[in-house]
């Protein structure tokens, strides 16, 4: 049964595969359209070249509906822009920045824009930038997150509640049940992370994907909020954040610890101790590396068990 | 129709009313039991002799089951369990504290007996020491909360995986909606917290049950984590508060701000600036202060229309 965000993407299922750094190349993005999904390159952790070269590869790959991932503080967004435009992909999901730069820009283009926003209150602010429907992100999701630390069970109904455009639900979705949960609470359909970074088709290093696998209950947390909050796991280097945050460590001492590329080091090239490795708490009931397809058709399953399990009162 | 919550304490509806320092006495749970939930008494705040005064009146004002809520650590606690047996409570949620010292003795004299958990882990802990049934509270919640930060969403599917007993979630859930979404994600029942605070029956100060109202989005934060993490709305002590611990205040000195009877001050007493108000992310939702019949009615009609609302993909 359609949707407003399956017949927004034209889509089989109201599942979005999130735009990750270092996780979302052309092979996850193709695969996640071909199971029925909208399938996201994200372009955050790309320089326009590689960008255009996973454009390229996507294109062959699928006929499907693929979006992009722009962050919009990305500093050759222009040239991205204009990739995006040239290989005529026609969803753009737009993060980190105001919506107001480029939603009118790319709209002209017949492209449909969708921004991510972690309050009600940006969420209004997105509809009213003119976007196409908007991803509310709660606490638990990973990598970067807001400063509310507000929650996706409570997030949802409120971003529901204050914009009529189309709200796609994120952080700590990664089955049907948490799926079904989040659309009972308003949202037209979710954003998927951290079960897709883990998936066979993840771009990210092999060793990364194993460290989901293997994370914890509680084995993620939110870091840097002085700086820039950032959902990672424990680490030596977390842990070493961490410690210098309690004793009241200054922005520029922070930023001297993280150093340069981090996250590359950590989520592409597989260093578990010193990377930085930004995933969701929900890498703590992630068992195993699937493929997309299998991922897809577990969630479709179980939401549909636990949408037959439910009673009236 | 009847499961296991509703079987377990003999009660309408799946719903339990949260005991809660300063709002839950006599008053609210004895509504709460009439309108069809558990109802429970927060013991936490209350001197022995206050409780028994609290008991005495709950059982004049109501025939339906009601329980205490005992947190383990309280001084005082053999003789809170004395008025229970005495008044012939039937049910206590055990919270703070490890449910092995009581949950033998409280069962053998017939009691049914509720743990409240902030993890999976846990969870398994307190089915083996032989309780009836777990609380699992998310990060969202309001007062005392765990050290993982694990949000509802997140931790509920966990547990339930994790014990055969009967899951009821708290944490963020004030509406219909989230009671859904919460028993799609495995939950046997609902405790609903800061919105029965906000209720005509609360026995907190008017002041507080307006500062719930008032609180928008993003306004409590999770505090002191340094010492016990509680989640708190943003005033002047709680600021106080988290600019020593950004500068990386030792416990001694976060104690001495902390000061003694900052939780009475605030919700009991009313002052809304130095006083500590304990209260979870969902007041951000809460628009008014409605009598515990009406919030029932309202999410009861809530479940059902957002159950409807749920379609095959």
């Amino acid at each position: 049964m359609g949707n407003r965000i399956t017949e927004l993407f034209g889509i089989r299922y109201p599942i979005v595969q999130a735009g990750m750094i270092w996780c979302s190349g052309w092979r996850l993005a193709a695969a996640a359209a071909e199971a029925g999904c909208l399938g996201i390159i994200g372009a955050g952790s790309m320089y326009p070249d590689v960008l255009r070269e996973h454009l390229k590869k996507v294109k062959a790959a699928t006929d499907k509906p693929v979006g992009v991932n722009l962050p919009l503080l990305y500093p050759a967004i222009e040239e991205h822009v204009q990739s995006i435009l040239e290989f005529g992909i026609k969803v753009v999901f737009s993060s980190a920045g105001n919506p107001k730069t480029w939603t009118e820009t790319l709209k002209k283009e017949g492209i449909t824009v969708v921004h991510v926003v972690p309050s009600a209150k940006f969420a209004v602010k997105a509809a009213a930038a003119g976007v196409d429907a908007v991803v509310c992100e709660g606490f638990e999701a990973g990598g970067h997150n807001g400063k509310d630390e507000t929650t996706t069970l409570v997030l949802t109904p409120m971003v529901r509640d204050a914009v009529d455009i189309p709200v796609i639900a994120a952080g700590g979705i990664g089955s049907g049940r948490a799926m079904l949960a989040t659309m009972a609470l308003g949202a037209d359909g979710v954003q998927v992370g951290s079960r897709f970074a883990a998936s066979v088709e993840s771009s990210a290093h092999e060793a990364f994907k194993q460290a989901i696998v293997d994370t914890p209950e509680g084995g993620t947390m939110l870091s840097m909020k002085s700086v820039v909050p950032v959902r990672l796991v424990r680490n030596a280097f977390q842990q070493r954040i961490a410690e210098a945050e309690a004793r009241g460590a200054s922005r520029e001492e922070l930023a001297e610890i993280l150093g340069r590329a981090r996250a590359k080091r950590g989520m592409f090239e597989g260093d578990l101790a010193e990377g930085e490795l930004e995933i969701g708490q929900i890498s703590g009931a992630i068992h195993s590396v699937q493929t997309v397809a299998e991922i897809v058709e577990e969630m479709v399953r179980e939401y549909e068990e636990a949408r037959k399990g439910l009673h009236a009162l």
